[in-house]
């Protein structure tokens, strides 16, 4: 998996500071998690070909997550996009965005579907032959999830140097990565554990945003091997992230120490700091391999 | 007048071209004409203080020309703003931006105001003492209003070198900007015309995006100090701008040459297009004083 941050910042885009959207690249697989304002113009800059794009999840209802949305669904149209798109977001979100494509005249000429959200528990909402997609409930000041990506580890890894020489077919291939034996043209039978090892193991990313210090996530996303989580504010301004439903840098640290995961990137920064250092500052003392987010910077899983 | 152009391209915001929005100053009130995705960020670049917009007319329903509305109002929201706004736009315009602060639990904490218009003939839609704007119907896939903007000759000029001396009170300063004579503390009286010149002429400003080829708007513009007009088009993709009812810039020429309009400004130009000087070239010879939008650049009236 490759993540790359599109937008980190809270509240409202400022030039070089853009709200909230990650795009993550599974196997080649694109998926957007969230979408701010002028998200369609960082997919630009990351000179991915965005048009791959057929998943998008979507926390919450704030602007800074998905006002850029409508945006990016409409130039989708105008570039002649024909592959199907769904968007996965909370209950409303469908009647928002159906709402201003009947009002403009302009229905997607691909295929737009909806799932709409409203559970409270952790749930299952996508599902393919290398990942899987589950919500992590968080607690906002609006019904707001997190997503968590898990690959799956379903086919053994090919040792190059073992099958060289062998002439294998694509069933050979195939039958090897389910862990079967094979049968040569010669009538030759070889075991799958001499040309096999493995699968890599399952990799989890966890993406949390916007929430206040919540322990209930820690059992969700125990040992992944990236968190983001949100870091609105500082201990300074503890009082506010109580207010606001958001966490800080510390808080966030706290996290992920709890649920043992391997790496936190922290983001969502408040305007009101210039100064990013003095996040990684307060976090790392609770828990080591942290990072900050950037615009446009990728993280390896 | 003082106008500014936000983003003068069309369909899709890109790094560096920006959909439609302008900002007009008239006698120190700030009047936002349109509200592409991005706009507040554009408004941030152009230094003015932006929270003193009251007024916003949205032409039409397409995304290129008002998916940064619902952005800008919760920016407005977000910095603290107290004063009232109010949004003149098509019907339905209320329902997609009343939705998204509803679901998002984000009332504005000052009063917003909706002006939804569906008259088909020129109306007045908003009067002050400076100035009034009218609508003008314009011919486009979807409901479109552009915007006439015409300053009030209401007031006399003082003849500064002839009111020297006489040291006048501000209650006569009133009197002569009026048309009325004064009487100075020692009994004489002197009149208006001594002191005053005729007030300077009213100024007229049209704003007309988007829209086919329409000599039905020419009455309506008849001698405008400053006319914008769309040309999405070069003439080479005529049969493109009769389909998407859009126009060339030679006919946005013949639009400004009927209706013997003083200047021409042409924008929301087509993606398809990387060298802006054949709208020139492609307009002057029918209509000689036009110039070319550009993103932040400002034209006096």
């Amino acid at each position: 998996m490759k993540l790359t941050i599109l937008g980190c910042h809270s509240a409202t885009p400022r030039d070089n500071k853009h709200t909230t959207s990650q795009l993550l690249d599974v196997q080649g697989k694109l998926f957007l998690i969230d979408c701010g304002e002028g998200t369609q113009l960082q997919l630009r800059k990351s000179k991915v070909k965005f048009s791959r794009i057929k998943h998008i999840f979507i926390s919450h209802l704030h602007g800074d997550h998905f006002y850029g949305l409508i945006g990016l669904i409409s130039t989708f149209r105008l570039l002649g996009r024909t592959a199907p798109l769904t968007i996965y977001g909370p209950k409303g979100i469908k009647e928002i965005i159906t709402l201003q494509l009947k009002l403009a005249k302009s229905w997607t000429d691909y295929e737009l579907f909806f799932k709409e959200l409203d559970a409270k528990v952790s749930e299952i909402i996508y599902e393919d032959e290398v990942l899987s997609v589950r919500t992590l409930p968080l607690d906002h000041r609006v019904y707001t999830n997190g997503f968590l990506f898990t690959t799956k580890s379903v086919h053994r890894k090919i040792i190059k140097e073992a099958v060289e020489g062998l002439n294998l077919s694509p069933f050979h291939f195939q039958q090897l990565q389910e862990g079967k034996s094979i049968k040569l043209t010669d009538g030759q039978v070889i075991e799958n554990k001499v040309l096999t090892q493995d699968p890599d193991p399952a990799k989890q990313y966890a993406f949390c945003s916007d929430t206040a210090f919540n322990k209930a996530l820690v059992p969700h996303i125990k040992g992944v091997d990236l968190l983001y989580h949100e870091s609105t504010f500082l201990e300074q301004h503890l009082e506010l992230a109580a207010k606001t439903k958001h966490s800080t840098a510390k808080q966030a640290a706290k996290i992920a120490q709890n649920a043992q995961v391997k790496k936190l990137i922290l983001g969502h920064f408040s305007n009101r700091y210039s100064d990013y250092k003095a996040f990684i500052e307060e976090a790392q003392p609770i828990f080591e391999n942290v990072q900050l987010a950037e615009d446009l910077k990728s993280f390896s899983i």
